[in-house]
């Protein structure tokens, strides 16, 4: 049985139920730790499912994020030096990057309390996260207050990409999957994933065909 | 072992694989079919998986499109009609989904080139994907040129959402994998989901509980 709801029945919703349902509308999104930190180098950590690709030349990637929710921390520290790290997270460390969204106070480091561990790279002012597999380090290029509601887009360009050296395949892809990079549905629903198949270019001619994992 | 890519081994990288290798980064991507029409109701269909959240209180989501690579119809469409629609790609159409990128004639319906069926609702002057489970339609708010790299940010306000109804849980969440919606990982490569868990709101005084699938 279809459920049809309205521009009405939106916006008659309890806050919460909303922001849960509106939040599953967009479809799967990526699981990503910002790290910052301060110009006293202290650390800090926030989970962020709002990271998006823009371009890749320059390597261009966005990022949503709500001043009044996200701990300000991350984006005082990213606009005072300049750099940020986006670390994948998988499935061994979810929860523990569910809890960098818990309101710890200001000076606080996330990693100790959800006992994650630091990682600094030369030439980097911001921290990597250890435990994950794929981590990339960002220059703050913009940050765009969309008027429409107030929120902040951030815009960076990547310079620095750490993965384990057999995830990228012959073709330039990327095979999170074998990462254990994880998806996240509305507000705190995590998901492993299993590959339908990569496809091939699309062309009008003819339907795409299956590549296996390097692209062939 | 661990690979290292900077700045320079990035903008020395060969166009494609640099493209593949960047769209790898983000993590999981969302996959929906951007539904349209001109103004004489010919449709268009295209896939895309930049769409991403922006608010609950206007319902607003974003999607980034370059004029360059995808069909310029859809963004001609939906300033026209002022009206689109987003649909899950599900396990069962993804093959369609993507043979949807493929670059067909001006004019020609990506609807019956690809064997998908457009269903319309009164008041939307956008044809939703009939195989879809999930979809919803939007009113155009804002097209936003990113003089950075030259993309556009499109943002639709939600006014009309038709999903299964046993898939809306009671606290609002949508079982989007109960859907069996996919996720999309580079620019090719298609993923099911398996449900790691739903956590409770994170609090700084406690670690998150595994929440049942109703929230509970």
């Amino acid at each position: 049985m279809i459920k049809q709801l309205s521009r009405e029945d939106i916006a008659n919703m309890q806050e919460r139920e909303r922001a849960r349902l509106i939040n599953s509308l967009s479809g799967f999104k990526s699981a990503n730790l910002v790290g910052t930190q301060d110009a006293q180098g202290n650390p800090n950590l926030a989970i962020v499912s709002s990271v998006f690709h823009i371009g890749a030349n320059p390597p261009l990637i966005g990022m949503i994020i709500r001043p009044d929710t996200v701990p300000r921390d991350t984006l005082s520290n990213l606009q005072a030096t300049g750099h940020y790290t986006l670390n994948h997270v998988n499935s061994t460390i979810w929860q523990q990057a569910h809890q960098t969204s818990a309101r710890y106070a200001p000076g606080v480091s996330e990693f100790s309390e959800v006992g994650l561990d630091t990682q600094l790279a030369d030439g980097i002012t911001a921290p990597y996260v250890a435990q994950s597999q794929l981590k990339f380090a960002l220059a703050l290029r913009e940050v765009q207050k969309l008027e429409i509601n107030g929120t902040l887009l951030v815009i960076g360009e990547v310079f620095d990409i750490q993965l384990p050296h057999d995830s990228i395949k012959a073709d330039g892809y990327i095979d999170i999957e074998s990462l254990h990079t994880v998806a996240i549905s509305g507000l705190d629903s995590y998901h492993e994933t299993r590959r339908l198949g990569r496809l091939s270019y699309a062309k009008p001619e003819h339907l795409p065909r299956q590549l296996n994992l390097n692209g062939e």
